[in-house]
């Protein structure tokens, strides 16, 4: 049987969207929380748990497990071509502390499904097929976030992922032995042929448009600043208002500012203050200092030195207006990040061909999709969820949906690997 | 020897400014901390200390010491007529955590300097004249704020004032019988003739205008309030700014207009942001609460009225713009206070007649002279102090214009006295 005859069978051929869903179920009861998320932080004993339940699974569709030295797993359906570089898929099971039962679980078990319903269909890739889980996403419990699909890329070193400490002290390479997860493999050294991540849109937009799939094009680049104002702490009564070196004054009209310069350059751009410290923080008190963050994302790198103009510019007619000291500090970045076209093609394809209403979009978060994507063709599937909430346990997202995302990625890949 | 052979005289009295800041010296060590300050909270063993220390001078210029229930301090000095109300001048002991020398002592230790000059020079006086040391103005241990004078003048009851718990949960009642000053006198029955109040400015406007002495005509009236804006918490990337309900945004547009406000109703306004609390205070999530206090003052009660009135209508502009709930919620006010006429004149002629530079001026922060000017004919008297700190540990001010208040004071109190 030649693969030209075997190609009119695929199109037909759909995921268990039911099975997708009880797997995802199933996998929440680790770590769930009372209000209905899941707390399964990384490296934890819950995590390693998490982790066995999908390679049991995995194991059962006969898929072969190998683990890197930074404990990501990959999970590989052998295809007809073995010499090829496979074409994976993926995302995380760690969660935040209040974490939901969908972010990063539902792109590992997305791509188990895949395998599932190829096994189930008895249908052959020339390349194979893998499903990762990429260690430590979220970052909550070990700094820095994205660490495993970062080692991988290279990004990180592998010792300094290894010397991470949590609150108490413990070290990543110490915990990933302790659940059984500190492989043998180079991390780097696995070849991935294209690479896809389906996920919730953890953002309103797909919702709001009443659209099943967002064709992601690229992640927002992201630039994040501490800006600190000083002036003079003072007696609320007695200093009269042309005497006064007020800090919040001058931070809440740089606070306005830099919500107007996401707007300036929407709809990509974005723009927010989201932590302030103001001291001394008394209700009589002018505050003397107040230090805050500010948070700019645009997709486009030109456009983001642009906006972080812009701000730097009203920093320094602030200083000349208000004369007050303000102080800007680079404190992380991240430069925007452009997926494959072939595989954003795919994408696209996948979900023309399945019917699905569909738009291109650009990621605002990141993912371990931005580091895949600097030694490998990568592409993201994004599915709305309710009320575009996530880091939340009362994250959400439709059966019908998550089970459209998963159609979506299995033709992705088929058409990488067939 | 008729009074009016002895009038010339008087003209030339001049305390003794060497032996007024060598007392406020003397009191400063108890409860001296390292940086230069004084940290001497209300009902404490150091507060017992320092009412120890005023009351034995007191006695040595024989001095007759009576003390409330509430704990205030009266020590008079009989005048030839009985049975006229005592001509009072005086202030408060306790400080802040981390107070200065100055706030509250001056007012104190300068009136016992007039008894002491008097004294000196056996001056008799036609009415008594009384030194008072109010319980607990700076309401930093127990509140409210002036509790002594305000129990005096009746804004408090006394039982209200006893149950006041500090954060150990020993009450106001306990405290006072601790250290002693648990008096029998009901508070408020005592006759005040007239009061004056010499304090340090706690601004910035005598030493900026190299001015010697404020003649204080009333103190502003103040509204405290706390805002609340209720936006939606989400994350700070894949949000786009136009589907964004940012509290943090609508916050700072407010803390703006209360600058604005003030700035509008010049010189008196005051307008001032203190604190301000954002939930859920982190760097990647846009924050779906603030609560930040808001601090209005004016001396006028009228414009104040409108002050308030501003607010109220940038904040319904706001709900309207932004789409957020706002709550503004009033949690404390005081009414404007003026002073009798009668003791500002007799502080301006006062001054004048020294020599003294001076200008009439409102205090922007609260006296005890507030709550005794409901009940008594009151005024203030202001010095300048460096760079209009207070509550803090470097408080400071010169010897010479101490003085110079304090001569002013001497001046004013016989002129209603003699």
């Amino acid at each position: 049987m030649s693969t030209q005859a075997a190609r009119p069978k695929l199109k037909s051929v759909a995921v268990n969207g039911e099975r997708l869903w009880h797997s995802l179920m199933a996998l929440a009861t680790i770590g769930a929380t009372e209000k209905g998320g899941v707390a399964r932080l990384a490296l934890t004993a819950l995590d390693g748990q998490g982790r066995d339940l999908v390679v049991r699974w995995a194991s059962e569709e006969d898929l072969l497990v190998t683990v890197d030295q930074i404990g990501n797993v990959f999970m590989r359906r052998e295809g007809r071509n073995p010499s090829l570089a496979p074409i994976v898929a993926g995302s995380h099971l760690d969660t935040q502390p209040n974490g939901g039962k969908f972010d990063g679980n539902y792109g590992v078990l997305a791509a188990l499904e895949v395998v599932r319903t190829l096994n189930e269909h008895g249908i052959e890739t020339e390349a194979p097929l893998e499903v990762v889980i990429w260690t430590n996403e979220e970052g909550s419990r070990f700094v820095p976030v994205m660490m495993g699909s970062g080692v991988f890329c290279g990004a990180h070193t592998l010792e300094s992922a290894y010397l991470a400490t949590d609150r108490d002290g413990r070290c990543v390479r110490d915990e990933l032995g302790a659940i059984g997860y500190a492989g043998e493999e180079t991390p780097g050294a696995h070849p991935i042929g294209a690479y896809f991540e389906a996920h919730i849109e953890q953002g309103p937009v797909l919702e709001a448009e009443a659209t099943t799939i967002g064709v992601v094009t690229g992640v927002l680049g992201l630039r994040w600043y501490d800006c600190t104002v000083l002036g003079t702490e003072a007696h609320a009564g007695p200093t009269p208002m042309a005497e006064r070196r007020d800090a919040l004054q001058t931070a809440s009209a740089i606070m306005q500012e830099v919500v107007a310069i996401a707007r300036r350059h929407a709809p990509e751009g974005r723009g927010t203050v989201g932590m302030v410290d103001v001291f001394p923080n008394s209700r009589n008190v002018i505050p003397g200092r107040v230090r805050f963050s500010v948070d700019l994302r645009h997709a486009d790198g030109r456009t983001l030195d642009a906006m972080e103009g812009e701000l730097k510019a009203f920093i320094a007619r602030s200083i000349q207006t208000f004369g007050l000291d303000i102080e800007l500090a680079q404190v992380s970045h991240f430069a925007p990040s452009v997926f494959d076209s072939g595989c954003v093609q795919c994408v696209e394809d996948a979900a023309r061909a399945l019917g699905y209403s569909h738009r291109r979009m650009a990621s605002g978060a990141g993912h371990d999709a931005v580091y895949v994507a600097r030694v490998a063709p990568a592409a993201m599937i994004f599915v709305p969820c309710k009320d575009g909430i996530s880091h939340n346990e009362i994250e959400d997202a439709k059966p019908e949906d998550l089970s459209a995302g998963c159609n979506v990625l299995l033709h992705a890949m088929l058409a990488k690997a067939y």
